[in-house]
């Protein structure tokens, strides 16, 4: 299989340049190997056709990727899928990573999503949760065992204490609503002149948070089975759905038609969509 | 019935000053008045003894009141609960003033949630909230509903866009998980000097939004009457209770003990109990 760098080169937008390399797609690499290493055969090979594995759209202004590795057959994964947006706009860029690893229905552990958001050199946005499963209100017992047992909320703090840290509000309150209380939700944002800082924040403090946070998921969430009834099981598995096609709607199929033609984001969508599992709405 | 100012120099700690008057507790007062003028006939006169209605410690240093109007019958209120707490301390006093209203399982609407708690002159926590009662990430309808069209967000950003705002996290991940995404949970800090500034935020910005808060409530919430199937209501019920029973192991087990003598806590606890209808754990 060619690597990422011959195939865009052999292609017809070869005059594209690659996504910059940036802090923010640095710690997205340290974290999919991470991922990748613990898994280890738990994890399928990549399953996207080149053309999605890496796409461009015809006016040269965005470059993407997207990988999606499906779960072995008896794993408790359900897939991995890791995407990088690069976008040239008037002022600059915007660049968006994501790192996710979804768990089946043979558990009810929490999967884990990371999401960088970077709109200038100087701020990005960070979500970085172990995202719930079930009702906590109604699961005290699993609030504790996934949320306070695992001190995750100490990471959380990590990061909000920084001086340049807000809490970011999604727009959609149902983003707010499937995200955790200890979820890493914030806006960083250093100012005028802030670059050198805030790589800085990316590369050290983000991405040392953003590794033990996904230990916490390695140890804690990615073995764990989970004795279930039918109607909890069925709960389970509407919530996720439920979950999974509201993300699709809010995030990828808001921002991907406005950055590519509409036959590449059409063809991206629809990979995701496979991953997820969720038809057209 | 005597008013609360007869009711406690008749007692044996007339000594005891009463709670000193402060912007938080004409906030408390002024929603009082709005819930009641508005909900009328539907809540009963008060039912709580009077040792309940006013109690204060043996050492003088801490005075206390609850009040509890319970649904009238046949209406979806179940209670309607008003506290307030003044205890000194060595450094000067806390004081903690709160208003609940509960709907009963006639409706799955949201409740009605306000608590101030001030341990300076110059700081305060918020927490303010439509509490929901049913997953919001299973049920993006009720969502919808009671958030999204209500647009209560916009009440929240009006708090945080104080530059003397931070997000306040309760230390508890149940507290957290119970509350919606639109929950106003803050901490006002007006740093050395500030407590002009304070009660300035407190009478103003925060008493409209409170009561546009309650406004939305009153206007979307009290009133409604929701079709459920048997299990809807058995799950709805189970939830209910559990948020109550936490809310109360969290909160009031924890803070009235520390501030009261044994036999005054446990019977004002013994008595929000009644209220919330959620046994000893």
């Amino acid at each position: 299989k060619p690597s990422s760098s011959s195939r865009a080169s052999a292609g017809p937008d070869a005059a594209v340049a690659p996504a910059p390399e940036m802090p923010q797609r640095e710690v997205a690499r340290a974290l999919a190997e991470q991922a990748v290493a613990s898994l280890g055969p738990r994890l399928l090979p990549s399953a996207v056709p080149d053309d999605v594995a890496e796409f461009r759209n015809g006016a040269g202004n965005a470059v993407g990727s997207l990988d999606v590795r499906c779960g072995a057959p008896g794993s408790s994964i359900d897939f991995m899928m890791q995407s990088s947006l690069h976008c040239k706009v008037p002022n600059g860029a915007i660049d968006i990573t994501s790192i996710l690893v979804f768990l089946n229905a043979t558990t009810d552990a929490p999967h884990f999503l990371l999401e960088l958001i970077q709109g200038s050199p100087t701020s990005i946005v960070v979500v970085l949760d172990l995202l719930p499963r079930k009702d906590l209100a109604l699961h005290p017992d699993y609030l504790q065992k996934y949320y306070e047992n695992t001190q995750v909320d100490k990471q959380r703090a990590k990061i909000e204490e920084l001086p340049q840290a807000r809490p970011y509000r999604s727009p959609s309150l149902f983003v707010r609503s499937a995200c955790s209380p200890t979820a890493i939700m914030v806006s960083i944002d250093c100012g005028q002149g802030g670059e050198g800082t805030l790589e800085e924040i990316v590369s050290e403090r983000l991405a040392t948070v953003a590794k033990e946070v996904l230990q916490i998921w390695l140890d804690c969430c990615a073995d764990s089975i989970a004795e279930m009834d039918a109607i909890e099981r069925d709960c389970l598995v509407e919530r996720d759905q439920i979950v999974r096609s509201k993300s699709i709607e809010v995030d990828l199929t808001a921002n991907l038609p406005r950055m590519f033609d509409p036959d590449v984001s059409s063809r991206v969508i629809s990979e995701i969509r496979k991953a997820f599992g969720v038809q057209e709405s």
